[in-house]
């Protein structure tokens, strides 16, 4: 140990690992996939081509992607026993995030841990499975068995809702998934490269970045930030209502970002989508009071804390496309999980690759010279 | 983000946060837990003693070691669906630490996730149950179930072998869970804390720490480290053997370790301890034979990389102590995390209470000019 120690509790600003999967820069307000900027791809591809992507550091030809397609339709299937487990975990109401770690802990039984590649394609392709099934469950409907027909998304929402979705919905769906598939070493990622980076497998890394996404401070918040629109109902009670929220000293949830100091690009390519979907009568309607109630947010952050520049981030718009796609607010964290397992699978795999061992040190804090006495003398 | 970036691929050298629960000084060969000298504490407590110690920063006197011995041992049963899927597990011969994953994710079924010290009482006493019940279901044998009258490191033992253990392999057994329990910032315990710093909850942070825990680069070493003094077999062998593995280049298991630049202080207890315990013929004969092979390895390992200081390390002890207690190679990583379990509950409460969310930063080191192409011109 030559080099010098460093104490920056949270590792802000501290460089990990090298990647060539994501360039997040706050400052600029930029997201770089796989060298596309965030708002060139995400609306155009669909999911599989940006797995596809992450995975190969390049876009597939037609023949690539449907033999990627095939692979995972013919993996969206759980073990039994992860469908036993997700009815426990029903019966109980324990939620979305804790069904999917135990469910995606028990896809060891259908992959072949050695392969990290095969191992990566069973996760991505049973998420949606367990999400929907769990969410079946707990409304108490019947399973939705996947159709090996549909895309990656079509199937999500076809699994969700027992019937075939829309090509708007579908659209939607894409650009959601595609725009946070992958970002940087956020905690989950950053937990799925610190499990791999022993050498441990794909499922292991996974199942440890679930646990991570589940806190709130990392993948809670979209449905906080809807439920504010909702709470304010109507464009003339916003300011009021946000002058409030910020007087008693409350988050706005929606707004702030730790790495982005700028608008988080992902709410710019999230409104399009939202835009673009939302067309008739109510719809309008809750787009053109979200898009009012953002406007009096930044405006009245700024006036609040000066400088502090708190700008819309990803969750807020997040909410608005997944809720106009028919989504309640408790799908919203693993439906998040459903895309970013992309992310977390290809990070796994080039850690495995060109990672090393993950091992800060900590600064203790604790007494030092203590001494043993037997049981009777305490 | 004021603070200057700085690169430090693999963390070395870099605090990621505070802890009162253990110190490694890898200088000095010296490890403290919360204020005791592991020499002095591990040969002398039970396993529930520093348990109670690290979870709240003091010995418990007799009547708080018994409440927390039965807390214990009316937590010890699985939930049935975790039982279904250790048996699926069996089938397929998964590794004891992909089994543990599994089945510690399902104790979400039986613990309240928002209750974080009680998660944490689950964990610990839940660990010992699924690790027998899996090493018995793969030998084809009836699971046992445990005997509330026993303590923590009895009924483990109990568990794997289906009758009551000698004292004094309780003895050897709680040294060794003891020796282990806690060791600073390692990648699964650092997992932990990355997972518990979104505040998630602390039954996610420990199935994403068994995960790291399971790669060789962590948790997997110890059964080789037995082997090879089973394969050298007499000492007169020992020098030889090991002259001819070091020049065809390959890794002395049991040697060397990222932190203690001198001898681990955890070789020495378990040293001790397996000197203790080793009384008769057969086992007195190992014991001399491993001694022989640690100091022949060492003169090597200075004669072949100088200056390198490769000192004997916890693996070579663990495997001695655990095959003179009766535990097969197998079982050595998982009975690990036996112990380790107590340490990362402790750093998850403690994170919970006093860190902040764990988010580095990654090096981009890909594309970053691409424009997106419809499918058709790929």
């Amino acid at each position: 140990m030559t080099e010098e120690i460093i104490n920056r509790p949270g590792l802000q600003g501290v460089i990990a690992a090298q990647t060539s999967l994501s360039r997040v820069d706050g400052l600029a307000g930029e997201l770089i996939i796989s060298g596309y900027r965030i708002d060139d791809i995400a609306p155009n591809a669909i999911y599989e081509e940006l797995l596809y992507l992450l995975w190969n550091d390049r876009l597939p030809n037609a023949s690539e992607l449907a033999t990627l397609q095939s692979d995972l339709s013919g993996l969206r299937a759980l073990p039994d026993v992860a469908i036993e487990a997700l009815k426990k975990a029903a019966k109980q109401k324990l939620s979305g995030m804790d069904a999917l770690r135990m469910a995606a802990g028990l896809l060891s039984l259908q992959a072949d841990s050695a392969d990290a590649q095969s191992s990566s394609l069973v996760l991505v392709a049973a998420f949606p499975t367990i999400v929907a099934a769990y969410w079946r469950l707990l409304k108490g409907e019947e399973i939705v068995e996947p159709n090996p027909a549909l895309s990656h998304s079509a199937n999500y929402l076809y699994m969700l809702n027992g019937e075939e979705p829309s090509d708007e919905q579908i659209r939607a769906m894409d650009t959601y998934l595609n725009t946070v598939i992958d970002h940087g070493f956020n905690a989950s990622t950053f937990t799925a490269r610190t499990i791999i980076s022993t050498n441990s497998d794909v499922i292991s890394a996974v199942v440890g970045a679930i646990g991570a996404l589940k806190g709130p401070l990392h993948g809670g918040a979209p449905g906080p930030a809807l439920d504010m629109v909702f709470e304010i109902g109507k464009a003339e009670n916003s300011e009021a209502y946000l002058r409030e929220k910020l007087q008693a000293g409350d988050r706005l949830m929606g707004f702030g970002h730790r790495v982005y100091k700028v608008r988080d690009p992902r709410a710019d390519v999230l409104n399009l989508a939202a835009k673009e979907f939302f067309t008739d009568g109510d719809q309008i309607e809750l787009y053109n009071l979200a898009r009012h109630v953002e406007k009096d947010a930044i405006r009245l952050l700024e006036e609040h804390k000066p400088g502090r520049k708190l700008e819309t981030n990803v969750e807020f718009y997040t909410a608005l496309v997944l809720h106009g796609v028919g989504l309640q607010t408790d799908l919203f964290t693993p439906t998040f999980a459903v895309s970013r397992v992309g992310g977390w699978t290809a990070h796994a795999l080039e850690h495995l690759r060109e990672g090393r061992l993950i091992r800060p040190l900590a600064e203790y804090t604790g007494e030092s010279a203590r001494e043993w006495q037997s049981i009777e003398k305490r």
